[in-house]
């Protein structure tokens, strides 16, 4: 019997690659998604439904986490901060991050796989370009992975292949895997159009550029 | 100036008396509660405010957590599945375990005490008479304790008072601090009197008769 990994997958080129990996590794997918109000939530939404279907997951969820926004304190959510365009390379944490993000999600895809008795869980986070959102770090996944073993009795690992990768690589990931990036989105701001500014453009940009190929959603 | 705690407040007796212990320690109160369809939830709601007035909490925050509906397996939010009864000292899991649930409070309350400027989140786990939930527990407590430091780059400390406690201990503890005891509600199934059936009303009653005085919800 296959092994069965709950793919959180946003609808961004990194999640998504990400559960294209956990498909060549022979995993069946739960595909877990988060609405939370956030800006981009119908465009990655529809993102999502596609991905599903091209993956062939065996089962997912869609699951309002809107207390996110209403704990705010985050632009993504927060309509009345403004996105901080053009933060790469800057020290202080950016507006865009929504505190803990990752733990939350991290400990709903727990629940999730211990009910549909998963053995892995596969999360696209990246830590050198993640805009040094500590809950990106190798130290923080091994960690929570400990809290989750403890709290629930499983054995379950959390996969993070993209972790040190950099935006390139990741696209060249992506194209290896025929991941289908015309139905991914990065950007934080827009629904229709990217808007090119924000720091999830700049750095999709930047990966494409390097790569020497044309990003499909452009 | 105060130290600020994020205290979780379900309505029950055991988060009732913790809370009651962070305001005798001076902290000042952000009392956290969840909706999530539970079969009692509009009692443990009614309760949550009640404490949240004597208390004189600095604010509070009541999320909507119907995910853990959505992820299901298991009897509080699953009305297809009866609750078991009187499971007391048997070894296997519960069906009123929710998966990981303690996981999910945790990281949202460290989510809200990050935007919130608190360094402490205390939460009324109790390992012997918790029905051997494994997110109860002060390995799994410690765990996620350190991937909440990490994963928010904060020095956030989870207080469990009541973990070594007995019910019976609970009780004393609450009648010393003055904790309105008949503004709490601990049965998992009905919304107006306790079932009298249910683990957690067992446990309860035990308690209470243990010190020798009548419980006021009764």
């Amino acid at each position: 019997m296959k092994k069965k990994a709950v793919c959180i997958l946003s609808g961004g080129m990194d999640s998504a690659t990400c559960a294209y990996i956990a498909r060549q590794q022979d995993y069946e997918i739960i595909a877990l998604h988060f609405d939370y109000q956030q800006r981009t939530m119908e465009k990655e939404r529809a993102c999502f439904e596609l991905l599903c279907n091209d993956l062939e997951v065996i089962n997912k969820a869609v699951l309002n986490v809107d207390f996110i926004a209403a704990i705010g304190g985050n632009s993504l959510t927060d309509k009345s901060l403004s996105i901080r365009e053009n933060n790469l390379n800057k020290d202080e944490l950016p507006n865009t991050y929504v505190p803990f993000r990752n733990g939350v999600f991290l400990s709903i895809a727990a629940a999730l796989a211990q009910k549909e008795n998963a053995s892995d869980i596969f999360i696209g986070v990246v830590a050198e370009d993640s805009s040094g959102y500590p809950d990106c770090s190798a130290d923080f996944i091994s960690k929570i992975n400990m809290a989750i073993n403890s709290g629930t009795g499983e054995n379950i690992k959390i996969h993070t292949p993209l972790v040190n990768l950099s935006k390139s690589e990741i696209v060249c990931k992506a194209l290896e895997l025929q991941v289908p990036l015309q139905f991914t989105w990065s950007c934080y701001q827009s629904n229709d159009k990217p808007c090119g500014l924000c720091d999830s453009c700049l750095l999709r940009k930047k990966g494409f550029e390097k790569v020497g190929i044309i990003d499909p959603i452009l």
